[in-house]
């Protein structure tokens, strides 16, 4: 069992020994860095981030598109920004910024937040991008951007932005940030009506508006600073054809517009969209075309339309993001426990008579073979419905409904044996009965809210024991009081863990392309902050552990709603000190206990009840 | 047009005068409440939040079952927590807590930094109730919180949990908390194995567990700290029925567990889903029940179940919080401008010899009528759909294809006109086409995430202008970059706002019910935190605007993902010191505006390019 990571991996991890190791250096396993960061204590989610696979995604993107210039002798130059708003954190946008200086790699910004991160920290000379609906205050700091020496591109997406330029170049010190104009395609979506990319999309100017916008720069005598169109066509673009289609429309508007005299422009920028494998089943594969084909026509068909519209070839310009962050981040989360609903018949109490149905169900137990199974699999789970009913009505008493549990159990583990070598439909149907419950130690809603939001799944494997072969059909609860917090068995992607004894010996699960998205789209539920994160360097001989920042204590995320602090502790010590129930010496220990509570990190920490064995959480 | 405000509205508003109306003491608009607020230079997105409206819900829920108590001769005792997950922000809470003294009105809790707020800031005496898993940190704080002389009661999900009690109670200094056991029931949901509420749910023990757990309470010597038994069939319950069902089976395991020797078992915990109208139209009722309602079926339910078992009848807790929090807070977002699809004839530019099928489309529009106009409407689409391929093949020209988007937008308009008394599926159709795109100063992210999420939607209606009858059917976007930030226009739920020129006035749009759960779950995308808040007190003779809390200043949000401000900003002063394009004089005056920019928040602010009319942002 390898968990599709040869589908989803991108050979950034692979399994020896029964461990995930990482495929670079002295090629350390996850658990070795897990179990150095817990040394410290540190208990919780860890996510860790790995600059070198940063740099890796980087890379590949530059060569790919080096290549196909190459190949196609293609004479636009290729450039390319990282959108802040796929991860802004700066553990990861100070190391992307430092290893994409010589390729002169390039910032994009939705807000004016993200413009004055872009302009803090990008590489000098590098390319800004500014996209997003802009006040005049954003276009100001455009202004400043161009004023300091950046070399920025504000991307219009309707007329009136392109009316404050106009008005604000008026007003300020000459110089002025070069103007893209974000063209609202037809092609993409399905249908023109589609809402993501086509016609009725969010963003983007029409044939009339770019007519317009032409005209207001020319009138402007700003046509020297019109040197981009811009487009986009969602993100996550898994299938390529779209992508085809977009290119021979903007190729064209491109070729229009500078045979309509717009002198400067020269580049067309293709926005985000590289689309990541998340799947870890090759039945379900979120994409279907490489990186290198997606530069080969990329490169082609805008040489082709130049060419036969007798236009120069444009630079090329893209921006994406989830393709360079996604896989640079692993979350592993550590199994709390396991919530069995196995039963043996130790805990089987017949009485001397039972209700009817239940007796019937011992007898289907006991009669049950090969041939029988599955029938009698159907008919001891309508007994069961009967059965629940009749206690409901006050027929059966709580006994008579544990042993219903409990027979209904068995007759599943019996038939899942017996009928073992079956087609897989009809053993994933039972084994959908029989899911083991494996909580964990983390927030979905904190730290895969794409799950949550738009049922985007993540690859996840256990750490270890990857010589073993897992054998129960698992369902992931985290630890907050939602419903939603779980990722169910699913039959067609079915997740198998390990039959593990979590009070004797630890197991963690890893959850791998999270470096996208889910940081900042992290939700808050029951107070559950961003986990740990620590940042992970790896040279040949060994493995060094930076930038250990822990989960936020509970004082700061009580502060980060207002709460003030100090009213709190003053609250909680008052009611310590009024209490009649204890005495003064107790109250002391109380104040302290209270005092590393308020100071350490909400997430769970030990669950043994007897203390003995590991810290597991 | 009253936008549903009957349906959603709970009386809390009104129309008068075309302006929404807060149904209380003075009754002042919700318009000059925003001016007001406004007057001191806020702009952006502001969240009001009305004490009155959190004191009304308790006051419903508690009048509601003491009616009902009375009506059926109830012998329990009814009792509420607030469920401090769906809303910890504190100038909700300590409202909530103060308001809800005379009632006795608890809390509950879900994690560590949720208990630590209710054991701060707990009515005395009002019981607190905490679910959710619980490390052995936990459960020890739950016994602090008995030590201090807290009514607390810990809902065990797992045998686990209870074991850990156990262990627990004998190291600490003779004070045990209360013990609820959280019950799994079948009935919920549709179907035994349904994720939500049934067997199969991340919640509850099974029969068997129940059995076992009783007997670990006995051998401990606890059965007098056992008092309540807790179940919860999800969030948000639409049907009345599933809740029946579930009280019939907790009932029954109530009686039973009574009979097995639970000698201080006295409780029933509900715990929440009473549901909210979100729905703005009639035919999408979120909810088949009334609060009196909901509180005689529970009331007769119970009292029926004990009488026959011969028990007696429980007291009665429930955990509702959606009901109580989400009518307390309405969003206002300054509309910032209107994207119109819309073009008169003058931006016609046909040639002398144009492509044939514009000439087409010209004539469709010169020969359309009332007879022919759907007809001639599905031709013109038809025909934009060839033109565009014609402008990828390279075929027509970017005026031809201006020319196109200009002939259909006016043929749709054109049949409109002329089929305006048709039947409304028609109509709607075509609206569904010349949709007006409403730029929204928020983050549907940040402010909505439950749209996003679940698809949860929320009323919304313009503030003003209620006398006029709004003509626009609507779609909304909000100012992150993202194509999922947009309530899309929707035939089935159609929302139509008013043609606004919002360069010379003011639009308002308020997003209602939006107190539960939204603000907690708020997602930084695009780094847009959470807006401005105030707190408004109306009496009979004015109101006033309390706790104004403005959204972050970029610095603070730059601060909270762990970024070094002072790194930031000497970033940035060394870049503007370092730039040979402007003067001295000109990098002190950049100096001033970044550092105004970093102590601003990141909402859009000023959009009108010629700084005339209003800053309507």
């Amino acid at each position: 069992m390898d968990y599709g990571i040869k589908t989803w991996g991108n050979d950034n991890f692979f399994i020896e020994d029964g461990k995930v190791k990482v495929n670079t250096g002295c090629e350390p396993s996850l658990m070795e860095i897990i179990q150095e960061i817990r040394k410290d204590g540190i208990r919780g989610p860890i996510l860790l981030r790995f600059p070198h696979l940063i740099q890796k995604q980087i890379r590949m993107i530059y060569k790919s598109f080096a290549d196909a210039r190459k190949e196609f002798s293609y004479e636009g130059s290729f450039n390319a920004v990282y959108p802040l708003k796929v991860n802004q954190f700066p553990n990861f946008v100070k190391n992307l910024v430092s290893l994409g200086e010589k390729y002169n790699y390039g910032l994009e910004a939705g807000s004016k937040a993200e413009l004055l991160l872009a302009m803090a920290y990008n590489n000098p000379n590098a390319p800004i991008t500014v996209n997003g609906f802009k006040d005049n205050e954003m276009i100001s700091l455009g202004f400043i951007s161009a004023e300091m020496g950046h070399n920025i591109t504000l991307t219009i997406e309707g007329l009136n932005e392109l009316e404050s330029i106009i008005s604000i170049a008026k007003d300020r010190f000459g110089c002025v940030p070069n103007i893209g104009l974000r063209i609202r395609l037809h092609s993409s979506g399905i249908g023109i009506w589609a809402k993501s990319g086509g016609i009725n999309s969010k963003f983007g100017l029409t044939s009339t508006e770019l007519l317009e916008a032409v005209n207001m720069i020319r009138d402007a005598n700003l046509l020297d600073k019109f040197t981009m169109i811009h487009f986009h066509i969602g993100s996550q673009i898994t299938d390529i054809a779209p992508l085809k289609k977009a290119l021979r429309e903007a190729g064209n508007i491109y070729a229009e517009l500078c045979r309509m005299g717009a002198t400067n422009l020269k580049a067309i920028n293709l926005g985000g969209g590289l689309a990541v494998e998340y799947s870890q089943h090759k039945t379900t594969l979120h994409k279907n075309y490489s990186l290198s084909e997606y530069a080969n026509d990329v490169v082609y068909l805008l040489k082709d339309i130049a060419n036969r519209k007798n236009v120069s070839e444009p630079d090329i310009f893209i921006e994406s993001g989830r393709f360079v962050a996604a896989h640079h981040a692993v979350l592993v989360a550590p199994v709390l426990e396991l919530f069995s609903q196995e039963y043996t018949d130790q805990k089987l109490h017949l009485k001397e008579n039972n209700p009817p149905l239940v007796q019937e169900l011992f007898d289907l137990f006991n009669t049950m073979n090969r041939k029988n199974a599955l029938e009698f699999l159907h008919d001891s789970i309508d007994h069961m419905e009967s059965l629940l009913t009749l206690f409901d009505l006050g027929y059966i008493d709580l006994q008579d409904r544990s042993n219903t549990e409990i027979l209904v159990n068995l007759i599943i583990k019996k038939a899942v044996g017996l009928i073992a070598d079956k087609k897989l439909s009809e053993i994933l149907d039972i084994q959908d009965r029989v899911q083991e419950r494996y909580l964990v130690n983390f927030s979905l809603f904190q730290s895969l809210p794409d799950f949550w939001g738009i049922e985007q799944t993540f690859p996840v494997m256990p750490l270890d024991r990857l010589d073993e072969t897992p054998t129960r059909s698992a369902s992931l609860w985290d630890i907050t009081c939602d419903s939603d917090g779980e990722i169910g068995f699913n039959t067609e992607t079915p997740l198998f863990l390990h039959d593990v004894d979590i009070k004797n010996r630890d197991y963690f699960l890893g959850f791998f392309l999270v470096g996208a998205y889910q940081e900042v789209l992290g939700m808050k539920h029951n107070l559950f902050t961003h986990p740990t994160e620590a940042t992970i360097i790896i040279d040949d001989d060994s493995f060094e552990i930076k930038n250990i920042l822990e989960s936020q204590s509970i004082s700061d995320i009580l502060e980060d709603l207002d709460y003030d602090i100090r009213e709190v502790q003053e609250n909680l010590n008052e009611r310590i000190e009024a209490s009649d129930i204890i005495s003064e010496k107790e109250k002391k220990y109380i104040l302290g206990e209270i005092y590393l509570f308020l100071n350490d990190n909400g997430y769970l920490k030990t669950i043994n009840s007897n203390n003995e064995g590991t810290n597991n959480a």
